[in-house]
């Protein structure tokens, strides 16, 4: 079955890593048959930076309230044609792919404004206009899947369970879970690439051809079984007290 | 005895709560008798985008490895002037605080740029050109006291130890630890106001009255105990199997 993939990525170098993994990407899903969406943020010169000029059309020139102005550009069909482009591409697409370079532990900022500025109120929150109603696994984006392929400077050690970093996986919880799975998209395990700083061409080689290995099963390979906030688990927003009984932190919104 | 703080902060709106705190912060600390340094991102115009730009002096020009050419850059003294100014504010500091809206359970992308530029190889990873030797509790900040002041949007049941979120001092655990405590810097416990999205004026000057209160301790209240890297805790970069026994997870590199 022919299906739609956006491929969302921030490097400028067209020979990194993660151009080497994007090019892979669009070569395996195309030859699967799939069409490939691309948002080369460094090449589009995505602005990074939410500001007021995300909003031409103000209900309050005077103070910008950004959940306000960001609903009523929204609604009103007022965002900039670059927010309102990726937006339809978020749309269009049954899975997303984010590729990028782990900077400090997170997205580099391109990447970040990426979020910040497409996932307007009313759009990824605030989704029919109905505050929290949809979120966390249900809202604008249900029915899609994601995924993040990263490049991860250090070694897999210092990221393993017990490693100096933390787990990989817990510190992309607020992308996998905060800024995936909130407006509703099935998150799958995040696929990261270690010791990229010093990657020999045939390990690099390895690491591709593995990637491509798992992009044939994309659309059936199960998602991280993050809780559904609609599913009975939470009261007010609270994991019920039976559920991972007396445990805290991050993995406890995992159902494993 | 007076001291240098260094305010680093990300929204452009004067009336908006977070410059409330700012300047709540800046006349606290000047009367008592501190020096402020302050880094506006907005007002600055700053470059949140990390690219070829950030070096006009390249090692090799036909292929951009970021790590390569920020340590030239940084050692060679041609990194652009805005990023050399902020590593001498930072160097100048006695602590730093970054203050900004939680936005996708983390940083606006212009602060994550300043994170991402200013973070130079050399200057906070790659300290004295010996790898990962420095860093976790020691490094070019070491001796300094790092703060975030963070506004969320949401009610503070949903980042509670079992909230929906996840807990908030988790989410940021990311920056906290990856990128304050990372350069050698003890990381005080983050001070968040909630449920900013509707704060009546009356609960805002509750939380800045709250807020100037506890800057007066900003140099004598606990920092939060992540375990050191070359404390003796850590065996090749894995936790020692008799600290935290069988625990994995973010949490494990506090010493509660």
């Amino acid at each position: 079955m022919s299906r739609t993939v956006l491929i969302v990525y921030a490097h400028p170098e067209p020979t990194s890593l993660t151009r080497q993994f994007v090019a892979a990407t669009e070569q395996a899903l195309a030859g699967q048959g799939h069409t490939v969406l691309q948002s080369d943020l460094y090449g589009m010169g995505w602005k990074a930076i939410f500001d007021e000029r995300d909003f031409p059309s103000r209900v309050n020139r005077k103070r910008l309230a950004y959940i306000e102005e960001s609903g009523h550009a929204y609604t009103t069909n007022q965002q900039t044609g670059d927010v309102a482009a990726e937006q339809r591409k978020l749309l269009a697409a049954d899975a997303v792919i984010l590729q990028f370079p782990l900077w400090w532990f997170g997205m580099p900022a391109i990447l970040k404004g990426w979020i910040d500025r497409v996932y307007a109120y009313g759009f990824a929150y605030g989704y029919k206009g109905e505050g929290n109603r949809y979120r966390y696994g249900d809202g604008i984006l249900k029915g899609k899947r994601a995924l993040l392929s990263v490049m991860v400077g250090g070694p897999a050690t210092d990221y393993s369970p017990r490693g100096i970093n933390g787990p990989l996986e817990e510190l992309l919880f607020p992308i996998t879970h905060g800024a995936l799975f909130f407006p509703g998209m099935e998150v799958l395990p995040t696929h990261a690439v270690y010791g990229t700083g010093n990657l020999p061409e045939a390990a690099a080689d390895k690491e591709l051809a593995a990637w491509c290995e798992r992009l044939e099963h994309i659309f059936d390979e199960p998602p991280i079984p993050f809780r559904r906030q609609n599913s009975g688990q939470y009261r007010q927003n609270i994991l019920a007290d039976h559920i991972a009984e007396g445990q805290t932190g991050l993995a406890v919104h995992i159902d494993d």
